[in-house]
């Protein structure tokens, strides 16, 4: 690349998972509205034909970059500056695998993919490939910046730094910034105005990527949470709204309802939406059965769903892809382009990252991948203290952690047994230990294929 | 106190719930046997005619001690080079609160007093009381060893160091012995030998007290796992032995069968008895209903046992004041005079204590109080660098102590809301939360004398 | 204090010290600056005449607030929002002991106030007051932002968290910014601009109060180290300028030598000016004599020059007094005032302070007080994490923070023995052990009347 | 080897330097009284003839191990059960230059192998040797424990564990032994009874290999640093006694007053003898010149003691060889074969060794290796839990690991210039940076044999 002052030209992005239809379309809408930035954007996936694809859409962008597939990992990373890895690890068989098999076990999952026996199995096959991908950067481009958007967040960081200690990597997540948002209505509430936008709602955030909570939220100087509590205490005090599933309805609306019951609980904030904050719940809470979770508001998100979603993407994909409809730009909310400027130097930035804990949350163990703030300035991405978890929410997010870093010691040893240690303690897992095994076999037997590496 | 190089005179030890039945005795019987000590052991309790009865009991002994007792808990310290904590906080009534009002919710408790519902609110009264002993130790005997016998053991500890950090605190229990001895057992029936005395185990303990687990074990430079694997496979191949209530029953026997199912699962032997197992871990697993406990060859403890046994103890006590028996002396198999010996220069010794975080299990959070090993020796008590949980306990461990810290926070600012956090967190509680909470509320009306304290 | 989202009116400032012509002044222009805050400072000193001059002179400049001089602490702090503390410990009289007694040692010091033998019995003497201003803190303000600016800087910080573990307390020191503005100029050399300001040069920065080091530094997007290394070694190719002690002559300035000198060597840039980072090296280095300073193209500040100052400030302190002047604005160059408002929510920044080191450098002990970047947000003031001191400056680093420790300890402690075990051990000490006793007595006897609680 | 409860069989042991003169010969002393151990010892050294010679000096020996040798080392350690570590780095040439080199720039070195210019010269050409080991061993027998014997044993042991972070290495050292003594001696006259032996002395040790200290003190329950401090007062208080060369002289003899005084002044007790004391001390308190040297009671060992006293080894290793005279069995007063012993599960010890730092001195930094006491049972080695350093000797240690650190990483990275760093720091060098510099170089173009790795 080449740095100007005040912008960069030849900038290298290569893009792991580069035939995706959702977050490739969203850096492609970034990309473009980011006028101090050009080059060229390298899209490398197990799928060439849809790497093709995407290469032929984000060409017909009028923007400054180019876009190029690759079907070899390694020559899509020699060299670069930066690198974006988003990918589906395996094929929605395995996902509904992941999120469907527990149900016949009275375990209901309403996203399957972080926590919970879907986000560990996902995790088995999932950490294979991101030490591929871990070592693939150190041998090609040991400098670039890694920003990662897959899950499970946690762990997928958590691996590429076990392969490559020198990584440059960080896992980015917009879930705080619906909380932010939320704050920013409940302050123009408060204090009769209109709502104030997300970034100006300052807020302390601590825990593990989805089950990140916030400790202290101040706006223009006012603290949030007083205003806050009487929200929460309004809002719980009338029954949920029934779901209807009619044109409006999306499986990931929410009513804030799991957010609210938590902070009256625990005097901290969950961060994260409710269908992901009711995942790290344990299970007789909020996900005893599908009527508990539209009893708080959410729906579970079948597997079915996001196969229908994909086929909608595809036709959409076609049409870009033959022209019959120009590229739709959205304005996306993600801060991925931004982070990227910020670390160019283009302007600093204080936000919410994945990072391996080097002291910024005290009471957790060192090297678990931990989500706070980070500060992002030219060369640089330095986690702000985040200070202790507080004593009210500690044990939750300490069981989660320490499942967290059983289940990564267990990928690296290639340990069905070791990780089954991890599955048996999740809060979901509310069944007898070997009702536990048996689902465990089950899901692990599922997605076999993609387990080969495994010791049985 | 004189010392005399091999001798040590004019020993004060205070013995804060010096009317006990149980430990007082066993601490008679020990000091007894020890030649090289002599002084006085001073008893204080809130119940003055009981700790009078001791002192009667005590003198009646032929041996190198005095007993003298007191009802001003500041004169009885004054001075002492040892103080002796073993006290029942309330009575069997609240116990009985604390083990038997859970089971209207399903939840189950085999002991009730360490962890669990029961472990809870019994530290809510207990460490406020832990409180005036720190402080009262603080100001009247500051350089004095104190052993602590009480539960809840680690949140007993915890609070001393958290109201005098000075203090040279340290928390004995004997769990660990029995698994010393049946390892012991183990080692002579692989290697053909005798049992091997439990001395001769050498094993790596960490954990918390009574949820704390052996790494490593060897005897006579020989690795124990393998065989206690093997040794566990060929028991758990056998159903367990029917629980029948003739005169041989014991409420505190098991059959080891909770440690065998989760050595084969964890590679890590738990050290203390099934009962205190079976409590930390889920409710779902041992301590489904008494039923699934019996199925794993261990009863539950009612409180009523506990009121009979303690009704046996008076009469005998009644006998041994009165004269009519003399003093039973006991193989009490117990360390702490040994450990006092060490302390004064008498032999040096390593073994099993609890103690503040300070490094010695590197992956839980620094000054909560954990078990392990440490040596003993003239004037130092210092733990052994344990080294981090393994990763297969580390869910389960990591899930108590923070639950443990929750409690000792919302207990030091008398705060029943904050505690309530740890209790909804408890792996026995797996009701949803407004029914724990609902159990909560009931336990704490039940111990509201106690727990005067507290804003409600 | 009330606000209003944007502004924030009846503020309240307490400034310890208050009676200063040097800081006072500039917080009065700064204030002046600052159209979104109004209130009340309030200036406490334990010389009153001196607070009621200001508090005149203050009142006589067209602002938003209003001044009020204070002769008894407590009053003085009830119910503030903000406190500085900047004051001079003792008198110029003590100071010229600390700073020139050493010189018949073959001692010589630039400044004398924060290391060497100067600073540690001025800490010797500062600590105690500032164990007194903690506690009245706590009593009268425990939730005020504190902001120190007095020296020695470190040990200052340290004894407020001591005495007070709640409070909210930072140290503040502009000397950062001269090497950000040097950098400023070397980017602009390098790459053909005009100088860069110097809040677009971003440092890493740690280390100690006027020892810190920058560890990294970038500007638009540039690495300024490769450029910093050119100009340091085109520095050095040439003798240092002649000091000439004409009307352009000032006693802190430098020519930079002492900082591109250990560039060069260490591959770290000395953050503080040149007086500061020859005090902390060894003796023989850069301050062996007058000469070898001056060879560097420094010099040693003495006492009278401070003495003559002070004249001057009176004076025109007399004429601001008496209205013959009005009071000069200046362009201060200080951030405490927009420190304070991103406190308030008024605009984050991030920028360098000292604060007690919770794991911000890893490799330097706990609780030590430590300079790098803090986020300032609305309500929160949060360490970066600044990572571990590189290893090549780490050996001077570790040495000085040591000593630091050893002081505070032995000030806490009020043991004179105890604190030579830091002074004999200070690079700049070069002497034999006894000679560096003979001058630790004398410079501690020439301060007596300041150091009446200590034990000799 | 073949474990039989009491005693083993077969043992491994590979001894690297094994054509030493010295240890290699304690050795074999102390494996002849270690009547429940057989098995071979297996001699490597790159002198292939000394190997052979002490192969068959070690045969000649009527006990239970063979001695073999072996000139490749790889396979002197397939499947080794000890690794001994015991060699020379390079010739008495080099070590001239490390020790005499020095003093044209008036820097004076008592040892010169440990610290000072000559340790850090010596770590220079050791290290990468000790990473040879390292690999070596990792490839052929990791499961090995390693017991270092060569200095500098602070960054060889750190070496060790670098390159192979699972290896079971310790390093061991037996200055410590000699204070024990001492305070056994203190112990008989201050009680009236005979010495005590040393074993009967307990301590605190902490610190690094030859900077260690005592912190407490105890035998038979009595505080020894009362007495301690009474003995040292004496001691001082009269002159040093005059050393004079007649047949009595020895270059290690010592009158303990550097021990003396360093404890008056911090109220620890220097662990080693006075002559490593001193090394570690500012140049200007005990090293200024040999003068100052004899007036503290020792004096320096030149190389051509060593080299002399060598040839004197060398016609007894050849009067062994020949079997003109009988192999000499001596008191070693070693522990190794006990550790060995203990490590094997025949009987448990603790002692003082060097290890990599895991929180067992919570104020030095991590993975830095330190010497406290461990505790040796059957498998496992656990350092105990030494606790902070001291303020008063922190200063001096806090430096002295802080340049280890520094060198080990210049070491690493075969970085002259990042060693020099290190190097000017020492507290003995006290001359100018330039001085030092040209020191440096000199010392390296005398050794630059060894030091082709390095970039200049």
């Amino acid at each position: 690349m080449k740095h100007y002052g005040d912008r960069v030209e030849d900038l290298v992005i290569t893009y792991i998972g580069g035939g995706s239809r959702g977050w490739a379309w969203t850096l492609m809408s970034d990309l473009a509205r980011a006028k101090d930035l050009s080059g060229v954007v390298r899209l490398y996936d197990i799928d060439p034909q849809a790497a093709h694809v995407n290469e032929v859409i984000g060409n017909s962008i009028p923007h400054n970059f180019r876009y190029q597939a690759f079907d070899d990992l390694a020559s899509s990373l020699k060299g670069s500056d930066f690198v974006v890895i988003s990918i589906l690890p395996g094929t929605f068989e395995e996902m509904a695998s992941d999120v469907h098999c527990p149900e016949k076990y009275g375990i209901w999952q309403s996203v399957g993919d972080t926590t919970g026996p879907g986000g560990i199995i996902r995790a088995l096959r999932t950490l294979p490939m991101f030490e591929v991908f871990g070592r693939a950067i150190r041998d090609n481009c040991p400098d670039a910046w890694v920003i990662n958007y897959t899950n499970p967040m946690t762990l997928c960081v958590r691996t590429l730094y076990q392969v490559f200690p020198g990584i440059k990597a960080f896992g980015c997540c917009h879930e705080v910034f619906g909380s932010q948002a939320l704050l920013g209505r409940v302050y123009g509430e408060a204090f009769g105005t209109e709502p104030a936008p997300r970034q100006e709602v300052k807020v302390n955030v601590l825990g593990v990527n989805h089950f990140t909570w916030i400790t202290a939220a101040s706006c223009r100087g006012q603290d949030l949470f007083p205003a806050y509590r009487e929200f929460s205490g309004k809002l719980l005090s009338e029954p949920a709204k029934p779901i209807i599933r009619d044109e409006h309805f999306s499986y990931f609306a929410s009513q804030d309802r799991v957010k609210s019951d938590t902070f009256l609980r625990y005097g901290c904030m969950g961060a994260a939406g409710d269908r992901h904050l009711a995942e790290f719940s344990r299970g007789a809470w909020y996900l005893k059965d599908p009527e508990t979770a539209e009893s708080w508001g959410f729906t579970l998100t079948p597997v079915s769903y996001r196969v229908e979603d994909r086929k909608k993407k595809l036709e959409l994909s076609e049409e870009y892809f033959t022209g019959k409809q120009p590229f739709q730009f959205k304005e996306t909310g993600e801060e991925g382009v931004d982070q990227m400027r910020a670390l160019l130097g283009l302007g600093d930035m204080v936000t919410n990252v994945n990072l391996p804990n080097r002291g910024q949350i005290p009471n957790l163990p060192l090297d678990a991948v931990v989500e706070t703030n980070a500060y992002f300035t030219g060369g640089k991405l330095q986690p702000v203290m985040a200070g202790n978890i507080p004593s009210t929410i500690y044990p939750q997010i300490a069981n989660i952690v320490a499942i967290q870093e059983c289940v990564a010691d267990a990928c690296r040893r290639r340990d069905l047994d070791a990780a089954f240690c991890g599955f048996v303690c999740d809060p979901l897992v509310t069944v007898t230990a070997s009702d536990a095994r048996r689902l465990f076999d089950e899901m692990v037997d599922n997605t076999a294929k993609y387990l080969t590496e495994y010791k049985r």
